[in-house]
């Protein structure tokens, strides 16, 4: 069982880097954002619940409830506050200081996974159907198959 | 305890339609898809897996994998088919026929929720800052605002 | 991982027949009910609630309460209804009008399991002590040793 | 909180009995069998697993697993021996020995329920349309509806 | 699948001896105390609730709870008489009469581990740095060091 | 709903100061430690793993199996270090510094609890029979009777 581990920026430590998590229910992240506009995008986590402490810097945090309220919960953090991101639902975190900012998050799961929604919507391999997406979003098709044509894992 | 109720054209049954599922862990819902194009937009279940059984026309379904990955799996159902969608990722089903299609879904939850991705990311009340979203989505601001200035809740 | 299939009358989709349901806490059924008296006998799902929506003809369907009320529930369903069994509870339907009858059935585990009663108590392998049987069910033992040496699966 | 109290022949400590025991998922109970024949009849427990041992006299006990198997595992168990019996699979002990036994069982559940097999689908209330009953048993109608007739809580 | 086993003094009934419980969320213990003080000493169960009866005898049981209350519950158990102890809280047995005790202990888990508080805090391998417990436990490190020098496994 | 909150020194997050955190399975606590020999006494938390990440100084720590190995797994975490403590094991964690430490755990439960061991084991209110723990910690009872005497909450 290795139950220890160093953790570097933008780390994650889960059942994969600490097999000794297994079936414990919990891992912990370390995120590290740019100054000016750092971003973690907006994304869910499909199999956990979030709770982030900020450590440096000035974080805008929020997430957006389900439909069909779909009403956006913000706050703006500093060290040593807290919040907590509800298991499923859409939320980002983004760096309005012009400082780097860091926190760690912890996960209400050994394994909570991560979708970023730009990435798994526009960046998707193969890409989803373009009807599809021209519709959903309301966008013109030529702007989908633009964004589609983007490279996805380069921006954030 | 009701137990038991009609089911109309996409109508949902969950523990709000039926207090006597409290702590039973499934819920069901309908789905009818017009012809030609019909769309469950791309969205999520934030504390469910779903599985679909289509009745009536043909759904070309998918889901999304998390990152960093985001394999998109896809399949043409008819009726008969079945199709699992795990918890929390994205999905979609679009009617590719030219009649009407139907389909039932199972939950593993009395309270699945419901994301739609477009419309809780453009669409949220109030709206995420548009340098969140102009960022993630790598699109234009003036694009981003426009979205925000729609209606999301007509076009689906 | 697979993760679609076609259904088939009276059918089946677990975690047997789909292994990408494995941990996802769902599966479904299709269950064919011949005209005038197909039966789905009484039975229980040990490891699941059941909730069954109706898509052709008319049921007549129920389930029994826990000791010491033994409560029947019933309901007449036609296409569109929907009815929840909770998990253990003794239930059934049966076919009361003069065309076939379809149902879908979800069920909140990936392994649910079928106890059809009369079969497991009177048609196990080997047959159980035939004084338990006629001291619990108040039968003549002729009685249950008739009933024990009958062909339980060929009958439903 | 109330977490002790004394037990009884053939009594049951479960959340309604020791409100201590809420979210704690475990009950137990005292069963007492009467000489020469004392009958713990086919029954089920819809949410909880048992494990049983013998303190008092010897008892012949077995459970049938699910469809299609059906398969009936017995054992004769002494002081001293200890049995479980799956969540939701019909189950049955029974007294062999010329004196009376007892024996406590723990279950998983902090409220399991009890189905007695006959109980409930002989003695319900209202009772079962005896048709149902009269083809899942293959029984002769005459037969279901004396027996429909009887009172079921008197005879264990 | 094993599913019996006789048990005998001070047994312990959990996964590791019968392979059938896997996944079924219980285990049992039978536990023998000696006349005049014996003791099953201070300790805790890392993963089960337990609910105790006793078959015979008299014992003085008792729990701590969390802080910052550590508020100590207690009782005297006669036969028949049951307890239980939250999952994870320190707690003890101890014989007050003048012959043996015995009782048996169910547990909301397969595998629920025991912890026997002294030994695992003087008596682990290897040691406990003496600075952490001459602190913790306001004792002089003569007597830690005394304690950690002792056999821990041979005076229960 | 109550999603955010400062962070203080030695401050605990969990569902009684955000109720918001209700059925998420996941609270944070931040651990401030004095220079030369802060200490985090041995502990456990009756219903949580816990994740520990250091964010200033040098800690050594551990925790202990459970019986009979009572193995002690220790490590020397600095800075982005980060160790697991599975659930109700005793653990600890000990500034070997020179300045303070800062460290934040995650918890898999929403209501983790703490049981310090040394204070509910000798400061329990009322006490604990006195001869319980003389032969449980193979103690003079003049020694257990003193420690009882003394103030638990004021040193740490």
């Amino acid at each position: 069982m290795q139950d220890a581990r160093a953790f570097y920026p933008n780390d994650s430590i889960n059942v994969a880097q600490i097999p000794g998590l297994n079936t414990l229910d919990i891992s912990l992240v370390r995120i590290d954002y740019a100054p000016y506009g750092g971003l973690n995008p907006p994304h869910t986590h499909p199999r956990a619940t979030e709770i982030l402490v900020v450590l440096e810097g000035t974080l805008y945090v929020g997430f957006v409830t389900s439909n069909t309220d779909n009403r956006l919960i913000t706050k703006v953090l500093n060290p040593g506050d807290v919040f907590a991101f509800p298991v499923g639902l859409i939320h980002f975190q983004f760096n309005i200081g012009n400082t780097k900012a860091v926190a760690f998050a912890g996960f209400s799961s050994q394994n909570p996974g991560v979708i970023t929604i730009a990435n798994a919507v526009f960046g998707s391999n193969p890409p989803i159907n373009p009807d599809v997406l021209t519709k959903a979003f309301q966008l013109d098709k030529n702007i989908v198959t633009y964004l589609q044509s983007k490279f996805w894992w380069d921006n954030n």
